[in-house]
């Protein structure tokens, strides 16, 4: 049973793309929820990919050449099918207009990270029978959703005790740098100036922009390109701050956080459509040269082609490793 | 849930091709079939596609760059999600070592069609609490599984009431003809002499002059091929053999059956990639013509994307049409 | 060299899609050419493909991601690298705002036979030092240009005593058939209403419907076309025009004419595109049977990969089997 | 007219490949150069790109769906239809085993660079009335053929007087460190051990790494890589060898030699296949920084469609900057 309430994101108000700070927020309740009134439980959160929304996550679109199955469709076998010990599911909405507030904060699109602390944890503890305490409380994504539980964990580990990792955003250098050149290809001849809709490039350079080089002096995009136009420099000043996200690079500065972690998963497809599977193992290379424990694998999918069944691993991960009533 | 049993295929037994005549049975009982225990349910069957079994539909193999859930995953949801009126889904096995038995009978790949009406329903009508009339068992399925409904039900109106029909194989002037000279091509200049594992042109070839042409006086491979080598020249004789079995051409004789049943459904995807939605157009004009009632509807999926959606289309239909306690 | 001219092409006035009867008619002249006054040539006429004009064969556009040759690149080399004995080679215009004239005659599109037969040739000869005998006049083209030479050398063996078929449009019902439901599947679910502009499947259908089956009394588009909507049902009546048109069809009637040529090349690419070798293949044995001696080779090619090399090779084996001085 | 010799590569005996030193040389001469006996003409030398030969140049395989026509068939309309002053074109080979020799000095793939200024030039200027100084020697080639023109020109300018640049590697932070991370997925979960044949990504690497940082102490493939398995870590040592030969990294320390050139010509397609028109335009972009004119262009072509027509438009500029007699 989905739960489907509307929030203040209180972090979100006043960014710069004037996006709207009252969002969708989801909850899945398990099988059992209702008949055992007394019992509390973990809670997992998942956090969407790049370019969609929490309500699409529950009512996907019909009008693509495949199915995406509603989310409850994928979380049902997980406690029925699967027989993992029951979890609350929290869907909290990343929607960005430039395509996704990639879960950090940022003057332009919203303080994503501030908001999942303070407006979305919050609520959920205050209005289900969740056990709020970080080492009953994991996140899982995919994508950008990857990249964002990353982020989350790794920063506030007192928040979060686990993360389920799955093709996350990584290796910026070899994974995402192309795109400005994509960018510049797309734009050519003419002269860069704000996203163009319909231009998957263009959209893509700016969103990155917009969440990592953010620039609120710079109306009327508000953003710092890591790419000089026409001559194809890169600015590496812009690029090293887009570098200090990705998990590749901050890993390093992070060790003592994710030490205190309950559990770490990270998982790609060998035939990641954008090559994150290169950053997974670069990652977990890290990880092991610091000696923190990690699930590793690597499944046989392209980049979403496996994602429903990985949410489906992770939650049988999750629930191994979270703190259970 | 679901149970799993083998049954003895007496009418599969003697095949040509030497394929075992014992086969798996899978049967999906609704929630609540356990806890109503005097309740009987009607039944829809579910015929696989070319080139599976019975075995995959329930656990499906994990090595796919997409994942394709469990059969349960997908049935599941039907009756909660969907809140439809519950039914018992039999899950026979239709596999040949050369692709597919098409659900007709042939002395070299088994007599499928048989197989149907006198091991599989009785069996299924035994063993769980159906109602056993035609006005409440219904079939349904994807590619050849769509060709099996429609000529199973549409020559026994008597056994099954109802057919959903999906993404059929029909119209082979169109749909399949090609795949002839595509067989040529692949197996140029070099003599044809049998089925070619790993050349998808020759098992298709093969498998359908198994079911549609067999020869049992012709060994090795017991089959008349419509078309010469090396001058390509069609073979009417034995491609009229084929069209025999084709939907949009025995259709005009069959009319007085299709009028007898509660129900047909025929859907296809707008994008499928064997353009098998022409033969869907056609067969739904020709229904017209004769005055007879059926739904007819288009979705946006290319062959097999949204194959499990319209599983679930398919169901919350049959439920309604056939005859419940 | 190549000299370019404009002539009147008496017989394409009129046409009813008011294409200029006025048309480019370029000769090219083979090395030695000016230096021997006295010398007559025979001469090589070579038939455009569908979509393009004389003038792009002359100075083909820049703007793709291949390049194409000027043809002089193409034909100085036979003469020269190649060594091949000297032929006037001219190079009609076939244009149709539909795309192609399809080298047949027709009210809507113009009469691009006895265009052929009575302005082209006779100002070549006036203009030119050719042989003005048919054993000293060849054909050769590509795609809708071996299908144009064809059809102009098996029904004109007095005017015409070789042809080259290269690729040529041939078992229009495994090659074009289908053309037909990809042009309804393309204005799906709207109703057809003439060509659409940028629509291939809609102008393909259109420009072989007004050549093939034209109807001057059916404004605005005059044409009938083989195919009912919303159906799909084919118009066997209208499709039978078309296949009069097909060599795999007409052969069979024109045995006589085919025995009075010189000689006869087939020659296709074993990856052609559009599966034009599967007629050619076909075309043979009906040659054979016939007893019929001709040149039967498949290249290496896709559709139009090799089309440049093919013309070479087509002029080598022409200068052969047409009569010199 | 071309000619065809073998020579004796003295500077590529040795090469820990075991590579013959014996090389074909081809030498063509333009219209003209048998008639007048006392003419000496300027030399444009054309350099061969990755996995090919001179041999296949002249005489390119006939087994491909697109035609490659043989090079004297590009090179004659120079001096015939687009008049272009008569030069001698000198065709060395720079074959490797491994794909190329990238026209580098490698104690592994050979001195390929000195076999151009000891063996090549010097031979050809002994045989063929050539005009024997830089300001009539130039450099003209695709792809890797562009990059060794650049590396020659730049290092070299008092023999070659000339570099035409066509989609040359560079930019290799873009365009090629990719490679050795697609090198690993295609070996994973193997241990890399030397070029795989028919892997290209191995092929690719194990050549780029004989020409960059071949290392003749580490038997048995006597080359350093630049990433680190299984861990996917960049060998930042000697990835900084790879990049001392990318034209965008070593211009800036050639500038002096690059002022003393007579023409630089870039061009690149639009839609190069490996991006190479990146590093053009920032290879364009430093000159002009540095104030030393060149030609600048960019084709609609991909990487290769236009090679041939590119081939022209260089020896028709070649022909202008080069100084005649």
């Amino acid at each position: 049973m989905i739960i489907h309430s509307r929030i203040e994101g209180t972090q979100l108000a006043g960014n710069l793309l004037g996006d709207p700070s009252e969002r969708d927020l989801f909850v899945y309740l398990p099988p059992g929820y209702e008949e055992e009134q007394d019992r509390r439980y973990p809670t997992a959160y998942l956090l969407q990919a790049y370019g969609t929304t929490a309500e699409e996550i529950v009512n996907p679109p019909t009008d693509g050449q495949r199915w995406r199955p509603p989310i409850e469709d994928v979380l049902d076998p997980v406690f029925r099918r699967m027989g993992v010990p029951p979890m609350i599911i929290a869907i909290p909405d990343g929607w960005s207009r430039w395509g996704c507030g990639q879960w950090v904060d940022s003057p332009v699109t919203g303080n994503f990270e501030q908001y999942m602390l303070k407006d979305v944890v919050p609520f959920v503890d205050a209005h289900y029978r969740t056990i709020p305490e970080s080492r009953s409380r994991g996140l899982f994504g995919f994508s950008s959703g990857g990249f964002g539980s990353w982020n989350l964990a790794s920063r506030n580990p007192d928040v979060f005790g686990a993360m389920a990792v799955l093709s996350a955003d990584s290796f910026l250098d070899m994974t995402h740098k192309f795109m400005l050149y994509k960018y510049l290809d797309s734009i050519w001849p003419e002269a860069p100036n704000g996203p163009i809709e319909g231009n998957e490039w263009s959209e893509l350079v700016y969103d990155y922009a917009a969440t990592y080089s953010p620039n609120p002096d710079k109306p009327p995009f508000y953003v710092d390109l890591p790419v000089a136009f026409p001559s194809g420099e890169l600015i590496q000043e812009v690029w090293d701050r887009w570098l200090s996200f990705d998990p590749v690079v901050n890993v390093h500065g992070r060790l003592d956080n994710l030490r205190k972690l309950s559990g770490i998963m990270l998982d790609a497809g060998l035939h990641d459509d954008y090559n994150l599977h290169w950053g997974h193992r670069l990652l977990s290379h890290y990880l092991n040269e610091a000696g923190i424990a990690h699930e590793f694998t690597e499944n046989a999918g392209n980049h979403g082609g496996r994602a429903n069944e990985r949410y489906q691993v992770s939650l049988q991960w999750l629930s191994k490793v979270l703190k259970h009533d």
